[in-house]
């Protein structure tokens, strides 16, 4: 199939020589950061709106909601150079609200949508094992599903609207957030306590307490490995869509909120780029502990 | 082993007929409440210092830590008849500053302490599969050890200081809390968002955002059977050990805060005797959504 994908960054580009290795086409539009693997596995076209024109499918994996409106419906972006029948696929993690705008203007141009975030990281898309959230016509998952298998393991259609499946997405990253902050309060309190915090760790697993954040996140804490693992600025953006799509429709997040705001002290010391799991600092910073 | 038993509840009755069906003789001290079951069971004697005074281990199991105090040092309390040399075990969930006190004057007594709360429940209890989370000296520990795996199956001896159990089983109850809200509010987010609850749970089942409280709590609030399982009462009484402690220490929890204020926002809809993933009719008001 003739794949144009557009957004070749940590997680793009092995998505794409993923599709490549799996016997597709693969366009992409001309960037100086195009790394030799890439130039000689795709053929490579002055824009988007060429890429799109060449197409019978379209890949968009960029960081942020204005970066998808950049590149679908900017100047010489992907919706200038649409055939009708095109499916877009954009598989970035973004705004579910911008999402559904996004899809009614590619569906009136005669084309199909679905949204496809996924979760699992730089090692999920080398390895093709990626989780895949997809939310759009039953039509259009059952054509892009052999493409999402090339990609992912585990791919879930999560409903017919647009945007199900970047609330998906937003569900799973608030899930993730609040299961660090439970772990972060449990551990620091032991700790404030004079208890020993792996000792409690080890007492908990397997019981109600146990979680993967349990298991993954809690050691990251007890050991102070804080490399990334997956950055508190990402765990911010994240956070920042789901406030913002609850402030749109009319609805409070109330540990959401807390948890964004914990972020936001680890980054007041310089945490950004450190693994989610330093949100422990932010905690023991409220309980006096020394960092 | 001679073992008196105080605190024959929902909890301790089961737990005692195990230690009993497991060849120790029982001492309990006389209760109106007594079943004919215990009565067959035991040796009854007239109050908690008798009890003492026959027994090489007393175990307490009441339910919270004014009961404790009551049990331990008010009139003909276990106090009053201890010999030295005995152990004293306290199984109920309570305050792991006081258990510290507790300790102190049992030791200054000539005994021995450990604190050693449960989880797991009526089922548990019954079935002799606790989850057991023990503080205190290792002597202690090893001595009471055989009895515990009468009762329990998953044994840790959290640390050698008196409050340790406590500690480890506040830290259980703030990120089961916590884990709970952070399903409530994905869930509800999704709900909000037009998404279907029950595919994004089914979604999310197996990644980062994986827990037992995602397993079998979304599930009930998916089904709305809000049947206790962990009355929302009880749960509150623990976050309150967790909040007082924390004060005392001086320490901020903010989510763990959050969640024991949308527990109240369910009692006072009626809800305190309703299972704890009911904690989702809070966040569902704060989204707008009819109960």
């Amino acid at each position: 199939m003739k794949i144009g994908f557009i957004g070749l960054g940590i997680m793009g580009r092995p998505m794409a020589l993923n599709l490549k290795a799996a016997g597709h086409d693969l366009l992409v539009p001309e960037r100086k950061s195009l790394t030799p693997e890439l130039r000689a596995a795709a053929t490579v076209h002055p824009d988007a709106a060429a890429v799109a024109a060449g197409s019978e499918v379209v890949i968009t994996m960029v960081p942020d909601t204005p970066d998808v409106a950049a590149v679908l419906f900017g100047p010489r972006g992907v919706a200038e150079g649409l055939k009708k029948g095109t499916l877009v696929i954009d598989m970035s993690s973004i705004s579910p609200t911008a999402t559904r705008d996004f899809a009614a203007r590619i569906e009136a141009a005669g084309c199909q949508w679905l949204d496809a975030p996924v979760s699992g990281g730089e090692v999920g898309a080398k390895a093709g094992s990626l989780t895949i959230m997809v939310g759009g016509s039953a039509g259009a998952f059952a054509r892009a599903k052999p493409l999402f298998e090339v990609m992912g393991k585990n791919i879930t259609h999560v409903g017919e609207a647009a945007g199900a499946g970047q609330v998906c997405k937003v569900a799973n990253q608030i899930i993730v957030a609040l299961n660090i902050q439970a772990v972060a309060e449990a551990l620091t309190f032991a700790k404030k306590a004079g208890a020993d915090p792996a000792a409690v760790r080890q007492a908990l697993m397997g019981g109600f307490a146990s979680s993967r954040i349990l298991e993954v996140h809690a050691e990251r804490m007890l050991n102070r490995t804080f490399a990334p693992g997956f950055r508190i600025r990402l765990h911010q953006k994240d956070l920042n869509l789901a406030l913002g799509s609850a402030r749109e429709m009319g609805m409070a997040l109330p540990n959401t909120a807390i948890a964004q705001q914990m972020f936001s002290a680890v980054t007041a010391q310089g945490g950004a780029d450190l693994d989610h799991s330093a949100l422990v600092k932010a905690i023991e910073a409220l309980a006096g502990l020394a960092p």
